[in-house]
Protein backbone atom coordinates (compact mmCIF):
# COMPACT_ATOMS: atom_id res chain seq x y z
CA UNK A 1 0.00 0.00 0.00
CA UNK A 2 1.12 3.08 -0.67
CA UNK A 3 2.23 5.90 1.41
CA UNK A 4 4.14 8.39 -0.01
CA UNK A 5 3.50 9.88 -3.47
CA UNK A 6 5.81 10.85 -6.36
CA UNK A 7 3.33 13.56 -7.39
CA UNK A 8 0.21 14.63 -6.00
CA UNK A 9 -2.21 16.82 -7.88
CA UNK A 10 -4.48 19.38 -5.92
CA UNK A 11 -7.42 20.62 -8.21
CA UNK A 12 -8.88 23.35 -7.03
CA UNK A 13 -5.90 25.03 -4.70
CA UNK A 14 -8.54 27.46 -2.18
CA UNK A 15 -9.13 26.10 2.18
CA UNK A 16 -9.46 22.45 1.60
CA UNK A 17 -7.17 21.75 -1.49
CA UNK A 18 -4.51 24.69 0.12
CA UNK A 19 -4.64 23.19 3.49
CA UNK A 20 -4.04 19.95 1.99
CA UNK A 21 -0.84 21.08 -0.25
CA UNK A 22 0.51 22.44 2.65
CA UNK A 23 -0.15 19.01 5.13
CA UNK A 24 1.10 16.80 2.67
CA UNK A 25 4.34 19.34 2.44
CA UNK A 26 4.53 19.62 6.08
CA UNK A 27 4.39 15.84 6.75
CA UNK A 28 7.08 15.24 3.76
CA UNK A 29 4.36 12.43 2.25
CA UNK A 30 5.26 13.47 -1.54
CA UNK A 31 8.18 15.17 -4.03
CA UNK A 32 6.21 17.44 -6.01
CA UNK A 33 2.39 19.68 -5.50
CA UNK A 34 0.70 20.02 -8.56
CA UNK A 35 -2.03 23.08 -8.20
CA UNK A 36 -4.86 23.14 -10.57
CA UNK A 37 -6.84 26.23 -10.68
CA UNK A 38 -9.34 28.33 -13.21
CA UNK A 39 -5.97 30.75 -14.08
CA UNK A 40 -2.27 30.36 -13.33
CA UNK A 41 -2.88 34.09 -11.95
CA UNK A 42 -5.23 32.45 -9.05
CA UNK A 43 -2.77 30.34 -8.04
CA UNK A 44 0.07 32.43 -7.28
CA UNK A 45 -0.74 32.80 -3.33
CA UNK A 46 -0.34 29.48 -3.28
CA UNK A 47 2.89 29.04 -5.52
CA UNK A 48 4.62 31.88 -3.39
CA UNK A 49 3.77 30.08 -0.30
CA UNK A 50 5.41 26.88 -1.48
CA UNK A 51 2.89 25.06 -0.96
CA UNK A 52 2.59 23.84 -4.28
CA UNK A 53 5.47 22.76 -6.97
CA UNK A 54 3.68 23.53 -10.26
CA UNK A 55 0.52 25.64 -11.31
CA UNK A 56 -1.29 25.02 -14.15
CA UNK A 57 -5.06 25.86 -15.59
CA UNK A 58 -5.06 22.78 -17.83
CA UNK A 59 -6.59 19.81 -15.97
CA UNK A 60 -4.99 17.20 -18.57
CA UNK A 61 -1.48 18.39 -17.83
CA UNK A 62 -2.46 18.80 -14.33
CA UNK A 63 -3.22 15.23 -13.91
CA UNK A 64 -1.34 13.28 -16.29
CA UNK A 65 1.88 12.56 -14.29
CA UNK A 66 0.15 12.35 -11.17
CA UNK A 67 0.12 9.19 -8.46
CA UNK A 68 -2.94 10.71 -6.20
CA UNK A 69 -5.06 13.31 -7.56
CA UNK A 70 -7.63 15.53 -5.25
CA UNK A 71 -10.42 17.10 -6.41
CA UNK A 72 -10.99 20.20 -4.16
CA UNK A 73 -13.71 21.95 -6.35
CA UNK A 74 -17.36 22.76 -5.41
CA UNK A 75 -19.33 19.56 -5.22
CA UNK A 76 -21.45 20.49 -8.22
CA UNK A 77 -18.35 20.44 -10.65
CA UNK A 78 -16.81 17.17 -9.33
CA UNK A 79 -18.90 15.01 -11.69
CA UNK A 80 -17.66 16.92 -14.42
CA UNK A 81 -14.18 17.29 -13.06
CA UNK A 82 -13.79 13.49 -12.64
CA UNK A 83 -15.14 12.81 -16.54
CA UNK A 84 -12.66 15.64 -17.74
CA UNK A 85 -9.72 14.43 -15.66
CA UNK A 86 -10.25 10.49 -16.39
CA UNK A 87 -8.44 10.09 -19.74
CA UNK A 88 -5.85 12.00 -19.06
CA UNK A 89 -5.39 9.80 -15.51
CA UNK A 90 -1.81 7.40 -15.32
CA UNK A 91 -1.59 4.01 -14.70
CA UNK A 92 -1.87 3.36 -10.98
CA UNK A 93 -3.49 6.33 -10.24
CA UNK A 94 -5.09 7.08 -7.29
CA UNK A 95 -8.15 9.34 -7.55
CA UNK A 96 -10.23 11.03 -4.96
CA UNK A 97 -12.35 13.98 -4.11
CA UNK A 98 -13.34 15.96 -0.92
CA UNK A 99 -17.12 17.00 -1.74
CA UNK A 100 -19.71 17.19 0.73
CA UNK A 101 -21.96 14.91 -1.19
CA UNK A 102 -20.76 12.14 -2.79
CA UNK A 103 -23.89 10.71 -4.71
CA UNK A 104 -22.84 12.63 -7.87
CA UNK A 105 -19.11 12.46 -7.90
CA UNK A 106 -19.46 8.94 -7.53
CA UNK A 107 -21.89 8.13 -10.13
CA UNK A 108 -19.74 9.91 -12.73
CA UNK A 109 -16.75 8.01 -11.66
CA UNK A 110 -18.78 4.72 -11.92
CA UNK A 111 -19.98 6.06 -15.08
CA UNK A 112 -16.27 6.24 -16.78
CA UNK A 113 -14.86 3.43 -18.80
CA UNK A 114 -13.22 0.66 -16.58
CA UNK A 115 -8.57 2.22 -17.09
CA UNK A 116 -6.97 -1.03 -15.36
CA UNK A 117 -5.16 0.76 -12.10
CA UNK A 118 -6.85 3.72 -11.89
CA UNK A 119 -9.65 3.83 -9.29
CA UNK A 120 -11.90 6.67 -8.01
CA UNK A 121 -12.81 6.36 -3.78
CA UNK A 122 -15.07 9.52 -2.68
CA UNK A 123 -13.38 11.15 0.09
CA UNK A 124 -15.10 13.71 3.13
CA UNK A 125 -12.97 15.80 5.20
CA UNK A 126 -15.23 16.98 7.81
CA UNK A 127 -12.78 19.74 8.80
CA UNK A 128 -14.60 22.95 7.08
CA UNK A 129 -14.28 26.43 8.58
CA UNK A 130 -16.76 29.37 7.83
CA UNK A 131 -13.75 31.10 5.69
CA UNK A 132 -12.91 30.35 2.31
CA UNK A 133 -10.23 30.45 -0.33
CA UNK A 134 -6.08 29.65 0.13
CA UNK A 135 -5.94 32.62 2.85
CA UNK A 136 -7.85 30.37 4.79
CA UNK A 137 -5.76 27.29 4.55
CA UNK A 138 -3.79 25.47 7.11
CA UNK A 139 -1.90 22.43 7.08
CA UNK A 140 -3.32 21.48 10.29
CA UNK A 141 -6.95 21.67 9.09
CA UNK A 142 -6.88 17.54 8.81
CA UNK A 143 -5.34 16.69 12.62
CA UNK A 144 -7.58 15.54 14.94
CA UNK A 145 -10.60 15.75 12.37
CA UNK A 146 -12.70 12.90 10.61
CA UNK A 147 -12.51 12.30 7.15
CA UNK A 148 -15.22 10.21 5.46
CA UNK A 149 -14.23 7.97 2.87
CA UNK A 150 -16.94 6.05 1.09
CA UNK A 151 -17.11 2.44 -0.69
CA UNK A 152 -19.47 0.78 -3.17
CA UNK A 153 -20.36 -2.84 -4.16
CA UNK A 154 -17.66 -2.03 -6.59
CA UNK A 155 -14.75 -0.40 -5.18
CA UNK A 156 -11.41 -1.86 -5.29
CA UNK A 157 -10.73 -2.36 -1.10
CA UNK A 158 -7.05 -1.90 -1.47
CA UNK A 159 -7.41 1.65 -3.10
CA UNK A 160 -10.11 2.34 -0.33
CA UNK A 161 -7.26 1.65 2.04
CA UNK A 162 -4.81 3.78 0.04
CA UNK A 163 -7.48 6.38 0.58
CA UNK A 164 -8.35 5.81 4.47
CA UNK A 165 -4.34 5.88 4.96
CA UNK A 166 -3.68 9.17 2.88
CA UNK A 167 -6.05 11.19 5.26
CA UNK A 168 -4.64 9.46 7.84
CA UNK A 169 -1.39 10.66 7.12
CA UNK A 170 -3.28 14.53 7.02
CA UNK A 171 -3.84 13.87 10.76
CA UNK A 172 -7.48 12.45 10.36
CA UNK A 173 -9.29 9.50 11.71
CA UNK A 174 -10.94 7.91 9.14
CA UNK A 175 -14.78 6.17 9.01
CA UNK A 176 -15.63 4.30 5.76
CA UNK A 177 -19.54 4.66 5.42
CA UNK A 178 -21.65 3.88 1.85
CA UNK A 179 -22.57 6.37 -0.22
CA UNK A 180 -26.36 6.60 0.60
CA UNK A 181 -25.48 6.45 4.53
CA UNK A 182 -22.81 9.50 4.26
CA UNK A 183 -25.48 12.12 1.65
CA UNK A 184 -28.07 11.21 4.82
CA UNK A 185 -25.61 11.47 7.48
CA UNK A 186 -24.64 15.18 6.36
CA UNK A 187 -27.59 16.34 5.45
CA UNK A 188 -28.88 15.98 9.02
CA UNK A 189 -25.52 17.18 10.79
CA UNK A 190 -24.33 19.54 8.86
CA UNK A 191 -26.25 20.79 5.74
CA UNK A 192 -29.37 21.06 7.53
CA UNK A 193 -27.28 22.60 10.54
CA UNK A 194 -26.19 25.36 8.03
CA UNK A 195 -29.63 26.17 6.71
CA UNK A 196 -30.78 26.42 10.54
CA UNK A 197 -28.06 28.33 10.91
CA UNK A 198 -28.35 30.82 8.17
CA UNK A 199 -32.08 30.60 9.10
CA UNK A 200 -31.51 31.95 12.73
CA UNK A 201 -29.92 35.06 11.11
CA UNK A 202 -32.17 35.66 8.58
CA UNK A 203 -34.92 35.70 11.91
CA UNK A 204 -32.83 37.98 13.76
CA UNK A 205 -32.57 40.70 11.27
CA UNK A 206 -33.51 44.15 12.25
CA UNK A 207 -33.03 45.30 16.29
CA UNK A 208 -32.87 41.91 17.88
CA UNK A 209 -29.26 42.00 16.04
CA UNK A 210 -27.83 44.05 18.78
CA UNK A 211 -28.96 42.40 21.43
CA UNK A 212 -26.20 39.08 20.35
CA UNK A 213 -24.63 37.56 22.76
CA UNK A 214 -21.65 35.01 23.02
CA UNK A 215 -24.47 32.01 22.20
CA UNK A 216 -25.66 33.76 19.14
CA UNK A 217 -22.57 34.08 17.94
CA UNK A 218 -21.51 30.52 18.21
CA UNK A 219 -24.78 29.37 17.27
CA UNK A 220 -24.39 31.21 14.08
CA UNK A 221 -21.14 31.13 13.22
CA UNK A 222 -21.61 29.01 9.93
CA UNK A 223 -23.96 31.22 8.81
CA UNK A 224 -20.63 33.53 8.09
CA UNK A 225 -19.85 30.57 5.09
CA UNK A 226 -19.87 31.11 1.61
CA UNK A 227 -23.28 30.84 0.44
CA UNK A 228 -22.45 30.11 -3.03
CA UNK A 229 -20.74 26.74 -1.85
CA UNK A 230 -23.54 25.98 0.37
CA UNK A 231 -26.25 26.93 -2.48
CA UNK A 232 -24.39 24.14 -4.45
CA UNK A 233 -24.14 21.50 -2.20
CA UNK A 234 -27.90 21.83 -0.88
CA UNK A 235 -28.78 21.45 -4.71
CA UNK A 236 -26.21 18.51 -4.69
CA UNK A 237 -28.31 16.91 -1.94
CA UNK A 238 -31.36 18.03 -2.58
CA UNK A 239 -33.74 14.98 -1.34
CA UNK A 240 -31.34 13.83 2.00
CA UNK A 241 -31.56 17.75 2.71
CA UNK A 242 -35.37 18.32 2.26
CA UNK A 243 -36.03 14.94 4.43
CA UNK A 244 -33.74 15.98 7.04
CA UNK A 245 -35.63 19.57 6.58
CA UNK A 246 -38.82 17.77 7.04
CA UNK A 247 -37.52 15.81 10.12
CA UNK A 248 -36.44 19.00 12.10
CA UNK A 249 -39.66 20.95 11.36
CA UNK A 250 -41.94 17.99 12.84
CA UNK A 251 -39.54 18.82 16.30
CA UNK A 252 -40.38 22.11 16.30
CA UNK A 253 -43.51 22.04 15.15
CA UNK A 254 -44.33 19.17 18.19
CA UNK A 255 -42.66 21.47 21.13
CA UNK A 256 -44.06 24.79 19.31
CA UNK A 257 -47.43 22.95 20.21
CA UNK A 258 -46.20 21.93 23.27
CA UNK A 259 -45.40 25.60 24.47
CA UNK A 260 -49.03 26.58 22.94
CA UNK A 261 -50.58 24.00 24.91
CA UNK A 262 -48.18 24.74 28.15
CA UNK A 263 -47.30 21.03 28.28
CA UNK A 264 -44.38 21.97 30.00
CA UNK A 265 -42.94 18.54 31.56
CA UNK A 266 -43.34 16.83 28.15
CA UNK A 267 -40.86 19.98 26.20
CA UNK A 268 -38.50 19.80 29.67
CA UNK A 269 -38.23 15.91 28.53
CA UNK A 270 -37.66 16.41 25.24
CA UNK A 271 -35.04 19.26 26.00
CA UNK A 272 -33.16 17.11 28.49
CA UNK A 273 -32.93 13.83 26.19
CA UNK A 274 -31.31 16.60 23.49
CA UNK A 275 -29.05 17.90 26.08
CA UNK A 276 -27.72 14.19 27.57
CA UNK A 277 -26.67 13.76 23.53
CA UNK A 278 -24.81 17.06 23.39
CA UNK A 279 -23.36 16.52 26.54
CA UNK A 280 -21.85 13.08 25.22
CA UNK A 281 -20.27 15.20 22.16
CA UNK A 282 -18.59 17.52 23.71
CA UNK B 1 -24.49 58.34 42.29
CA UNK B 2 -23.36 54.86 44.32
CA UNK B 3 -20.69 52.89 43.22
CA UNK B 4 -19.32 51.18 45.84
CA UNK B 5 -21.78 49.07 48.13
CA UNK B 6 -21.95 48.24 51.61
CA UNK B 7 -23.80 45.13 51.75
CA UNK B 8 -24.27 43.84 48.49
CA UNK B 9 -26.99 40.54 48.94
CA UNK B 10 -26.94 37.81 46.33
CA UNK B 11 -29.89 36.10 45.74
CA UNK B 12 -29.56 32.31 44.35
CA UNK B 13 -25.71 31.65 44.02
CA UNK B 14 -25.19 29.65 40.89
CA UNK B 15 -23.41 30.60 37.69
CA UNK B 16 -25.12 33.81 37.57
CA UNK B 17 -24.90 34.84 41.18
CA UNK B 18 -21.72 33.11 42.02
CA UNK B 19 -20.02 35.13 39.23
CA UNK B 20 -21.24 38.29 40.53
CA UNK B 21 -20.44 37.68 43.84
CA UNK B 22 -16.80 36.71 42.68
CA UNK B 23 -16.58 39.62 40.32
CA UNK B 24 -18.04 42.44 43.26
CA UNK B 25 -15.10 41.11 45.33
CA UNK B 26 -12.27 41.00 43.18
CA UNK B 27 -13.24 44.40 42.02
CA UNK B 28 -13.49 45.98 45.59
CA UNK B 29 -16.83 46.95 44.65
CA UNK B 30 -18.69 46.29 48.48
CA UNK B 31 -17.36 45.81 52.17
CA UNK B 32 -19.72 42.65 52.31
CA UNK B 33 -21.31 39.80 50.77
CA UNK B 34 -24.26 37.74 51.42
CA UNK B 35 -25.35 34.85 49.98
CA UNK B 36 -29.00 33.93 50.06
CA UNK B 37 -30.02 30.23 49.37
CA UNK B 38 -32.69 27.43 49.35
CA UNK B 39 -30.27 25.75 52.26
CA UNK B 40 -26.83 26.87 54.20
CA UNK B 41 -25.30 23.01 52.91
CA UNK B 42 -26.25 24.39 49.17
CA UNK B 43 -24.12 27.68 50.26
CA UNK B 44 -20.79 26.13 51.54
CA UNK B 45 -19.31 25.60 48.23
CA UNK B 46 -19.72 29.82 47.84
CA UNK B 47 -18.76 30.68 51.47
CA UNK B 48 -15.44 27.93 51.19
CA UNK B 49 -14.28 29.85 48.22
CA UNK B 50 -14.51 32.98 49.72
CA UNK B 51 -17.08 34.82 47.43
CA UNK B 52 -19.87 34.91 50.24
CA UNK B 53 -19.14 36.30 53.83
CA UNK B 54 -22.43 35.34 55.02
CA UNK B 55 -24.79 32.48 54.43
CA UNK B 56 -28.60 31.88 54.98
CA UNK B 57 -31.56 30.53 53.58
CA UNK B 58 -33.86 32.97 55.36
CA UNK B 59 -34.77 35.65 52.51
CA UNK B 60 -35.99 38.07 54.82
CA UNK B 61 -32.62 37.82 56.65
CA UNK B 62 -30.65 38.24 54.07
CA UNK B 63 -31.97 41.19 52.06
CA UNK B 64 -32.58 42.94 55.29
CA UNK B 65 -30.00 45.29 55.62
CA UNK B 66 -28.09 45.21 52.29
CA UNK B 67 -28.12 48.32 50.08
CA UNK B 68 -27.73 46.49 46.92
CA UNK B 69 -30.01 43.31 46.51
CA UNK B 70 -29.77 40.98 43.26
CA UNK B 71 -32.01 37.81 42.49
CA UNK B 72 -30.31 35.42 40.40
CA UNK B 73 -33.38 32.88 40.34
CA UNK B 74 -34.66 30.85 37.38
CA UNK B 75 -37.07 33.42 36.15
CA UNK B 76 -40.28 31.71 36.94
CA UNK B 77 -38.89 31.87 40.66
CA UNK B 78 -38.67 35.67 40.54
CA UNK B 79 -42.15 37.36 40.69
CA UNK B 80 -42.82 35.66 44.20
CA UNK B 81 -38.98 36.55 45.29
CA UNK B 82 -39.74 40.28 44.33
CA UNK B 83 -42.81 40.24 46.63
CA UNK B 84 -41.58 38.39 49.49
CA UNK B 85 -38.33 40.56 49.52
CA UNK B 86 -40.44 43.54 49.69
CA UNK B 87 -41.40 44.24 52.62
CA UNK B 88 -37.51 43.08 54.16
CA UNK B 89 -35.72 45.51 51.95
CA UNK B 90 -33.85 48.66 54.15
CA UNK B 91 -34.31 51.89 53.22
CA UNK B 92 -32.07 53.43 50.20
CA UNK B 93 -32.00 49.94 48.87
CA UNK B 94 -31.23 49.26 45.13
CA UNK B 95 -33.01 46.20 43.83
CA UNK B 96 -32.79 44.71 40.42
CA UNK B 97 -32.51 40.63 38.74
CA UNK B 98 -30.76 38.70 36.32
CA UNK B 99 -33.37 37.07 34.94
CA UNK B 100 -33.70 36.77 31.01
CA UNK B 101 -37.23 37.75 30.78
CA UNK B 102 -38.48 41.10 32.37
CA UNK B 103 -42.03 40.98 32.01
CA UNK B 104 -43.08 39.03 35.00
CA UNK B 105 -40.40 40.39 37.67
CA UNK B 106 -41.28 44.03 36.44
CA UNK B 107 -45.05 44.13 36.86
CA UNK B 108 -44.10 41.92 40.27
CA UNK B 109 -42.39 44.87 41.97
CA UNK B 110 -44.62 47.54 40.03
CA UNK B 111 -47.31 45.89 41.76
CA UNK B 112 -45.63 46.16 45.49
CA UNK B 113 -47.23 49.62 47.49
CA UNK B 114 -44.71 52.21 47.20
CA UNK B 115 -41.74 52.15 49.64
CA UNK B 116 -39.12 55.55 49.96
CA UNK B 117 -36.01 54.84 48.80
CA UNK B 118 -36.35 51.24 47.52
CA UNK B 119 -36.37 51.06 44.02
CA UNK B 120 -36.58 48.07 41.49
CA UNK B 121 -35.02 48.43 38.11
CA UNK B 122 -34.90 45.21 35.87
CA UNK B 123 -31.33 43.36 34.44
CA UNK B 124 -30.64 40.84 32.40
CA UNK B 125 -26.44 39.98 31.42
CA UNK B 126 -26.28 38.60 28.47
CA UNK B 127 -23.40 36.16 29.96
CA UNK B 128 -24.72 33.11 30.31
CA UNK B 129 -22.63 29.51 29.41
CA UNK B 130 -24.42 26.33 28.82
CA UNK B 131 -22.76 25.47 32.39
CA UNK B 132 -24.58 25.83 35.57
CA UNK B 133 -24.14 26.01 39.65
CA UNK B 134 -21.59 28.05 41.36
CA UNK B 135 -18.35 25.72 40.44
CA UNK B 136 -19.15 27.43 36.84
CA UNK B 137 -19.20 30.75 38.33
CA UNK B 138 -16.50 33.10 37.20
CA UNK B 139 -15.22 36.30 38.06
CA UNK B 140 -15.14 37.48 34.66
CA UNK B 141 -18.26 36.59 33.22
CA UNK B 142 -19.42 39.93 32.39
CA UNK B 143 -16.39 41.03 31.51
CA UNK B 144 -16.74 42.69 27.93
CA UNK B 145 -20.65 40.74 27.74
CA UNK B 146 -23.42 43.25 27.04
CA UNK B 147 -25.71 43.91 30.11
CA UNK B 148 -29.34 44.88 29.29
CA UNK B 149 -31.13 47.12 31.99
CA UNK B 150 -34.98 47.65 31.45
CA UNK B 151 -36.79 51.04 31.97
CA UNK B 152 -40.63 51.63 32.14
CA UNK B 153 -42.26 54.71 32.10
CA UNK B 154 -42.70 54.44 36.26
CA UNK B 155 -38.56 53.74 36.70
CA UNK B 156 -36.84 56.23 38.65
CA UNK B 157 -33.86 57.35 36.42
CA UNK B 158 -31.33 57.80 38.97
CA UNK B 159 -31.92 53.98 40.00
CA UNK B 160 -31.87 52.95 36.25
CA UNK B 161 -28.22 55.16 35.70
CA UNK B 162 -27.26 53.17 39.47
CA UNK B 163 -28.04 49.56 38.47
CA UNK B 164 -26.11 50.36 34.86
CA UNK B 165 -22.76 51.99 36.79
CA UNK B 166 -23.03 48.66 38.49
CA UNK B 167 -22.68 46.31 35.72
CA UNK B 168 -20.04 48.75 34.03
CA UNK B 169 -18.45 48.16 37.24
CA UNK B 170 -18.66 44.51 36.35
CA UNK B 171 -16.80 45.20 33.34
CA UNK B 172 -20.09 45.49 31.06
CA UNK B 173 -21.32 47.23 28.69
CA UNK B 174 -25.03 48.27 29.24
CA UNK B 175 -27.79 49.03 27.13
CA UNK B 176 -31.14 50.50 28.34
CA UNK B 177 -34.43 49.23 26.60
CA UNK B 178 -37.73 48.80 27.46
CA UNK B 179 -39.22 45.69 28.69
CA UNK B 180 -41.41 44.62 25.40
CA UNK B 181 -38.13 45.72 23.31
CA UNK B 182 -36.11 43.51 25.63
CA UNK B 183 -38.36 40.23 25.79
CA UNK B 184 -39.03 40.50 22.15
CA UNK B 185 -35.20 40.88 21.37
CA UNK B 186 -34.21 37.96 23.54
CA UNK B 187 -36.94 35.74 21.98
CA UNK B 188 -35.64 35.91 18.94
CA UNK B 189 -31.68 36.83 19.76
CA UNK B 190 -31.74 33.64 22.16
CA UNK B 191 -34.86 31.99 23.63
CA UNK B 192 -35.53 30.60 19.72
CA UNK B 193 -31.62 29.97 19.27
CA UNK B 194 -32.06 27.90 22.58
CA UNK B 195 -35.09 25.89 21.23
CA UNK B 196 -33.01 25.44 17.59
CA UNK B 197 -29.93 24.72 19.01
CA UNK B 198 -31.72 21.76 20.95
CA UNK B 199 -34.31 20.60 18.00
CA UNK B 200 -30.91 20.02 15.40
CA UNK B 201 -29.73 17.78 18.28
CA UNK B 202 -33.02 16.01 18.34
CA UNK B 203 -33.05 15.76 14.54
CA UNK B 204 -29.51 14.53 14.45
CA UNK B 205 -30.25 11.30 17.20
CA UNK B 206 -29.49 8.28 15.94
CA UNK B 207 -26.70 7.17 13.35
CA UNK B 208 -25.76 10.77 12.03
CA UNK B 209 -24.27 11.50 15.16
CA UNK B 210 -21.18 9.76 14.90
CA UNK B 211 -20.45 11.91 11.93
CA UNK B 212 -20.57 15.34 13.99
CA UNK B 213 -17.55 17.87 13.35
CA UNK B 214 -16.84 21.24 14.87
CA UNK B 215 -20.05 23.06 12.81
CA UNK B 216 -22.27 20.70 14.47
CA UNK B 217 -20.53 20.98 18.08
CA UNK B 218 -20.44 24.60 17.66
CA UNK B 219 -23.34 25.36 16.45
CA UNK B 220 -25.10 23.14 19.36
CA UNK B 221 -23.33 23.91 22.12
CA UNK B 222 -25.88 25.47 24.18
CA UNK B 223 -28.03 22.77 23.50
CA UNK B 224 -26.18 21.29 26.24
CA UNK B 225 -28.27 23.94 28.56
CA UNK B 226 -29.65 22.90 31.40
CA UNK B 227 -33.68 22.33 30.38
CA UNK B 228 -35.61 23.17 33.87
CA UNK B 229 -33.79 27.09 33.26
CA UNK B 230 -34.72 26.87 29.69
CA UNK B 231 -38.06 25.62 30.14
CA UNK B 232 -38.53 28.09 32.47
CA UNK B 233 -37.54 30.44 30.08
CA UNK B 234 -39.69 29.72 27.44
CA UNK B 235 -42.90 29.77 29.60
CA UNK B 236 -41.93 33.10 31.11
CA UNK B 237 -41.43 34.63 28.11
CA UNK B 238 -44.38 32.29 25.83
CA UNK B 239 -46.14 35.05 23.64
CA UNK B 240 -42.67 36.16 22.04
CA UNK B 241 -41.05 32.85 21.82
CA UNK B 242 -44.39 31.98 19.72
CA UNK B 243 -44.15 35.07 17.75
CA UNK B 244 -40.11 34.32 16.90
CA UNK B 245 -41.00 31.03 16.96
CA UNK B 246 -43.37 31.79 13.89
CA UNK B 247 -40.68 34.15 12.16
CA UNK B 248 -37.94 31.46 12.00
CA UNK B 249 -40.90 28.84 10.34
CA UNK B 250 -41.50 31.06 7.64
CA UNK B 251 -38.04 31.68 6.62
CA UNK B 252 -37.60 27.54 6.42
CA UNK B 253 -40.42 27.04 4.67
CA UNK B 254 -40.07 29.82 2.15
CA UNK B 255 -36.08 28.26 2.07
CA UNK B 256 -37.50 24.83 2.06
CA UNK B 257 -39.90 25.79 -1.31
CA UNK B 258 -37.17 27.26 -2.96
CA UNK B 259 -35.34 23.79 -2.89
CA UNK B 260 -37.91 22.21 -3.76
CA UNK B 261 -38.51 24.55 -6.67
CA UNK B 262 -35.26 24.54 -7.79
CA UNK B 263 -35.28 28.35 -6.90
CA UNK B 264 -31.27 28.20 -6.20
CA UNK B 265 -30.92 32.00 -6.86
CA UNK B 266 -33.26 33.19 -4.91
CA UNK B 267 -31.90 30.98 -1.76
CA UNK B 268 -28.04 31.96 -2.54
CA UNK B 269 -29.34 35.64 -2.32
CA UNK B 270 -31.41 35.34 1.13
CA UNK B 271 -27.90 33.03 2.29
CA UNK B 272 -25.82 35.90 1.14
CA UNK B 273 -28.37 38.45 3.21
CA UNK B 274 -28.21 35.99 6.41
CA UNK B 275 -23.77 35.90 5.75
CA UNK B 276 -23.60 39.45 5.65
CA UNK B 277 -25.26 39.95 8.90
CA UNK B 278 -23.57 37.55 10.33
CA UNK B 279 -20.07 38.81 9.13
CA UNK B 280 -21.10 42.13 11.03
CA UNK B 281 -20.88 40.61 13.82
CA UNK B 282 -17.85 38.56 14.38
Amino acid sequence: MRTHWRRLSVVGVGLIGGSIARAARARRLCDTVVGVGRSRASLEPALAAGAIDVATDDLADGVRDADLVVLCAPVGALPGLVRAAWPHLGPETLFTDTGSVKRGVVAAAHGCSARPGVTFVGSHPMAGSERSGFGASDPELFAGRLALVTETAATDPGAVAEVAAFWESLGSHVRTVSVDAHDRGVAVISHLVHLAAYGLVAAAAGDALSLAARGFVDTTRIAASAEALWTDIFRENRPALLEAIDGYRRILDCWEGWIRAGRWEALEAALGRAREIREKLA
